[in-house]
């Protein structure tokens, strides 16, 4: 078994859904010497989050941005922790509720993503930062 | 340590929540011979998930399929990624909210969940396929 | 490779969302030999869930009680699973949204988590038990 783990940054241009597929294979060349394992991906950040979606139509990301602006932000009113704009305590909903962290299998030296299987980059603050993943590849 | 990775397909009979523990299993021989690990199962589409929930009431099934009908698809007018079908935009924020993977325990040959504990497949098209997955077990 | 498996117990003193990161580091004295792996916790019950959060601003977990019981817990009229009580199938819908597993990466024999992360335990139960953990860390 071998294991190799690197740490990077990615950038959201903008709020909202993000493919990042290539971005990320792109920081991780170890991927091509796996015949058969796992990544896992961590975003060390509770305001942002890592999920996998369809990767050709960019109206399923402006939908999903919709959709949960539309379910989680409209329930402002009701939050205490609100200090940090009105952007945060909904940012931190949609990171728990997406999740921080992706495991997806590899093969032959390549993600092993069904096709139209993505990997999106969730920013859920207003005025987006970097944000820092660690990448835990274990295989054979 | 040891890895296996094998891909399989399920299939639901019908758009809904399905147990599929015993499934899954049967395909997974290796698992037997495992004392220690974890299995990683990762669905390779975007309008259908993985979760784990209640494994012997099938009212827990129909009540969650109610809930996420009730919550998701009520956001139809609000969407742009349409021509696919109505189901299709519900579907693929649905695998995001549940999630296309699982990563379980594997303790003395077995999957370590709790007693009450099945895995569940979400099937959230309204005409299902067969599902492809890909499962991969590391341990001793 | 080494790996390592242990099951202990968290009890949330009632309801909510819990900051358990110290608990959960207690329990396992081989992390702190691992220089690069990752910790998988794995929850074995359908009604209650581990998730990353916010570790500083406790206002964070009421906020997230208060959002998840609006949003979930105001769909009990449309259930069929209620004769266990009126939080029982809204703590199994919370159990799949938030996940009952969690994967983070270990670094330097510490968990990888950013500096605003922790490790919560959501109790969606109203007279929590104790609740049995699986953690299994892989790594060198």
């Amino acid at each position: 078994m071998q294991i190799y783990q690197r740490e990077f940054t990615l950038r959201a241009p903008k709020r909202g859904f993000h493919l990042v597929t290539d971005a990320v294979v792109r920081e991780l060349p170890e991927l091509s010497g796996i015949s058969m394992g796992t990544l896992h991906l961590f975003i060390r950040h509770t305001s942002a989050s890592l999920t996998i979606n369809e990767n050709c139509d960019s109206s399923v990301r402006g939908d999903m941005e919709r959709y949960f602006t539309d379910t989680v932000d409209s329930h402002n009113s009701t939050f205490i922790h609100t200090y940090e704009g009105d952007d945060d305590m909904p940012a931190h909903i949609k990171s728990s509720l997406l999740g921080a962290s992706l495991t997806i299998p590899v093969t032959d030296g390549r993600l092993a993503l069904g096709t139209w299987q993505g990997i999106y980059l969730g920013e859920h603050r207003d005025r987006p930062g970097g944000r820092s993943i660690v990448a835990t590849i274990m295989g054979v």
